[in-house]
């Protein structure tokens, strides 16, 4: 109830702070007897941990998960997995000249608001950094659907006005992961990067679109009326830090077409029933129809910059605010695994609902 | 779990289908001793409901409420509220022809999957009309919110390529009502009433966006991590019908800003803080701040054209589908009161759940 | 949350109050394409139902169900199935006199206390009559699962102090419904219903205990730690109206024996293991093992009696208070279909839960 | 959904095994600004660990708390608070005897059955290892109410056949401390314990009652139908280990009384409402009246006996099992601080639920 679970079946929590002993995550109701890949789990931490390429913040932090729970003899038992990352490059000291003060466009000001009590430190339980523990749990959840033929793959489709305007089925993904800002198309990535080494230098940040695609899904995955698969990616989406939009399939584009240019018809091949095209996004009444999902999230520009600001702290005085340390210029690149495996706990978890639909 | 609920401590869940007995829905968690003002909930429900101008389907419904439970001696128990909206001008008989039919863009085929055994007549439960039940229950929470100061409005901003461009703080709100297709601003209220018309000789469809406000909010409510107040509205957005994408404050539109550029100054004024812009859409980490949240929603081009379209049916045969009867050309004008009412649903929630967090 | 729902997958919401327009039931996640055997639901709500016999309350109500919505040319379809039980036979006037009265062990203070506003008229919302939604959805799961093979039968084990001793596996549970007090024990059965009898002539009630078996549970139905099965079974009878207290397998009794007493040991016949003994009551660790589930309700005396009470009215007055009308001097008679549907509805939860734990 | 998770608004997750790295607990929901006195929490999970004293297991276990998130500058901050109890002097190897087999009455064949891959080492996650981690969560609870006037005591009220049969009223909770068996009748625990050592002596174990009485609860707290108050308590006690029953107030003793004797009669005194008995327990229609609210908990003897059993292992051969190590000959004593913390963990729940009824 008071946010910190995600999912009904297969259901994480996480805990931890940003400047704390560290990050965790509890997940319920994985099937049992399952065996985990663990670098693999690892290497989705160390696509989102910083410090991984220039264009990142330069903080170090391993993010090494740490197995507390829920595997016997290298697999799941079907009891609660826990994955622990303990915090090891904190710098509580940077922080100590914004502890009474609300940085503009951060979460400061309404933690302080509602819950009085709040560790100021790094952003405390708002910080980005909660997000490596979604991603442990997702990384797990990502390889389980793997094994099912669905396979989630996000990618950099924007930053600053610099957009990626291919279809996603025009894209090598094998290209995502050869430049550190995750764009698949190479000379667009090359401006990208460019642009926020720019950015950066000015001291300003800039923000972001991160596309997802889910592929291999099977017919039937959605519950339908308030929790179609839709509506619950972009709970997962919205969900993430700094996320500030989401749309599927046609998206906001799709209002401008007319309904026979929109409308996706059915054909069958060999048994098999597919649309001719898909601006539905592989999903028709919440429910998926075996198509592609693909969809975007739109992400803000970093609210840290290395600029003064004029704020207020928590007396109500004017204070200038200056950015220190070591920040982001654009997280989109490291929101990449982010939205991959948001987008995998849900799948996960109405892979699992559907079992329990027929009787 | 299986869809039809929402919400959590005020929670709805809605029950029956375009063509049965009728619709309705049961409010748990409604605190007690409110009067509701049943009249007022009536009228949301005629601004949902078919044949109320010339610019949307013809069918005739009276959608009028009945109380079922939770009321005594006019005022809220404290117990479920179940209101029934009874289906009075069904013909089933229209749908005959596509018994064995998946029309295009419909959750025909996916309900068809899934379920097995599913109701085609009108759409079943996949239906639209579903959400004249969420309506009730939503009117209900709006009104609520109102005797805390929390006004909630939305307009149509986008039909087809006709958008309205200013911002929400430059349009007078009493204008939304005077046309029917619920833009304030008139004479683009003029050009999007002759488009749909024009797009409805063509037995075309079209798109559109809804806009939506809420001001009055106090500071704090939304919960942290998983369940923000964006990511809970978004839910509630993408759970309606039609809907394609979601957005939030700057919104996708955000993206291509700078930081110092995008980020909120926060700003005191006689004990009250405030921002001087307001690209974080009045809510940060989360939490409300106490400006106006305000959020777009797309709504795709209504998928029954007048039309033959090609398609298959459960056989798997190619067949040709071609709407017939009373169908909205634009979904959005009725759209309108359904986000509003869904956006009530959220705010309640987490009002009362924010009744919680301090001790 | 506000208690008025019940099950996680297979869930119901019951509405509406004893004096009201009627009582009805949501469920939601009922699998598609089940045929439902209304006639067997009508049995059930009959033997609910008062004025089935000349030991129970003489108020006459048809408690004939309608349904709603859900079922689609005779079979579930996987959405919403409601079902509405109108009110018939109400006299609110019969309640005129204690509208502002509390009487004694009933909930009429605590729901003044928490709600301010009160239904008064025959409870409100807090009557048994309450449990005539239940028993309706309940008895849909109890079918549904008779098909996988689980049957559940409940009958009168104790009334005042005339107690059933035998074991279950002594009893003929065709004898059941052969006496309107549903004790198998004939002779027993007997004098039970003169002792029922005599008690009303006093203007006194009395208590009972109601016995339930659940046989044909596969192995592995429950969730460890906190969901037990015997956690939800006391959960769902702790939740009916006048029920004191829950048993299961060795109960209180089985205390004072000695672990080796107690222990039931595992052998293997053919293939199948089972237990010598069953003191574990069909359940280990939380989960079934395969033996037969039995437990034991403990329930009140009825607190309506024919006789003056001292109590207090709204204004903290003493007044007195008086039975009138026609109540049950007896309520296990009736509570008898009321655990069998609200340990069909545990374990039909349970086994759709059961269908997402292996992968 | 998975069970290791209870309550609603002060939700608790539990997480680890027996013989793994450690048991804990994440807390999500507390409210923020509380001083938590860790001194208090380490105290319940002394009244719990083993080795205490010579009436139960000698295994030496620390049980030192850990806090891994959630207390900021020694107060709660509302975000989830984690605490971790690793595990110290675990001996593995003591199991490897048992790896295949089923020991009687314990929950390795249902684990086995359930999920293909167990952790048989101690029992793993069905151990009573758990309950440290809910002792520490409930003792967090347990504090908070007490800060609101609510008391919880439980104590040992029959071991054996050894019963206490007076009221709590006649009792001296100071005693309860005073003996390790926790019984606060001073001779009958001199008994009880020197019953313990005899039963011990002879290989063998034995069961017992807890009882638990809350008194200081104010009237209204409980939501009504299915989650009654008295319902929430018993999913929670028929959720501890080797727990088989439980009753409230008047309990199954009370099904032999008449309605005349049963009922509590209101009085008024200086404006505070109150009962001349209280057969109810505390409890009307679900929701706490304001007096005592008071239960009984039935505990069997523990499974583990020093004497050879027959069984079978997991190729259904026969085996003889034998309990080796050290065990607990009666669990009582140290389930009472499990019974308190679990009730203090609804009552806490509930607490925050009243905060939402009224408007």
């Amino acid at each position: 109830m008071a946010g910190n679970s995600f999912g009904k079946l297969f259901r994480i929590t996480t805990f931890g702070e940003s400047h704390g002993v560290g990050l965790g995550v509890v997940i319920d109701g994985c099937p049992s007897g399952i065996v985990i890949d663990w670098q693999q789990v690892q290497h989705q931490l160390n696509r989102r941990k910083p410090g991984q390429s220039k264009i990142v913040t330069q903080r170090k932090e391993d993010d090494e998960l740490q197995i507390m729970s829920g595997i016997f003899e290298g697999k799941t038992t079907g009891t609660p997995i826990t994955i622990f990352i303990a915090n090891t490059n904190q710098k509580p000291r940077d922080y100590d000249h914004i502890k009474d003060q609300f940085r503009p466009s951060h979460a400061d000001y309404t933690y302080f608001a509602k819950y009085g009590n709040r560790d100021y430190r790094g952003g405390g339980r708002a910080s980005a950094r909660e997000t490596a523990a979604r991603v442990a749990a997702g990384a797990i959840a990502q390889q389980i659907l793997a094994q099912k033929g669905i396979e989630i793959t996000a990618y950099v489709s924007q930053v600053g006005t610099l957009e990626l305007t291919k279809s996603y089925t025009e894209l090598d993904f094998e290209a995502i992961e050869k430049t550190p800002v995750r764009c698949p198309d190479l000379p667009l990535a090359k401006k990208m990067i460019a642009y926020i080494k720019d950015i950066r230098k000015q001291g300003e940040t800039t923000g972001g679109v991160v596309s997802c695609v889910i592929s291999g899904c099977p017919v039937g995955l959605g519950e339908p009326i308030f929790d179609r698969l839709q509506a619950a990616l972009a709970h997962a989406m919205l969900g993430i830090n700094a996320c500030k939009g989401f749309e599927y399939g046609s998206g906001f584009g799709g209002v401008s077409l007319k309904g026979s240019q929109h409308n996706d018809l059915f054909v069958q091949n060999e048994g098999k029933i597919t649309t001719t095209t898909n601006n539905s996004g592989g999903i028709q009444g919440g429910i998926s129809n075996g198509m592609d999902i693909y969809f975007r999230t739109a992400f803000k520009p970093v609210a840290t910059i290395m600029q003064p600001q004029q704020s207020i702290n928590e007396a109500g005085e004017t204070v200038t605010v200056e950015g220190k340390g070591r920040h982001d210029p654009c997280v989109v690149p490291r929101a990449v695994p982010i939205v991959e495996c948001m987008a995998a706990l849900v799948l996960m978890d109405y892979w699992l609902m559907a079992q329990t639909t027929k009787f």
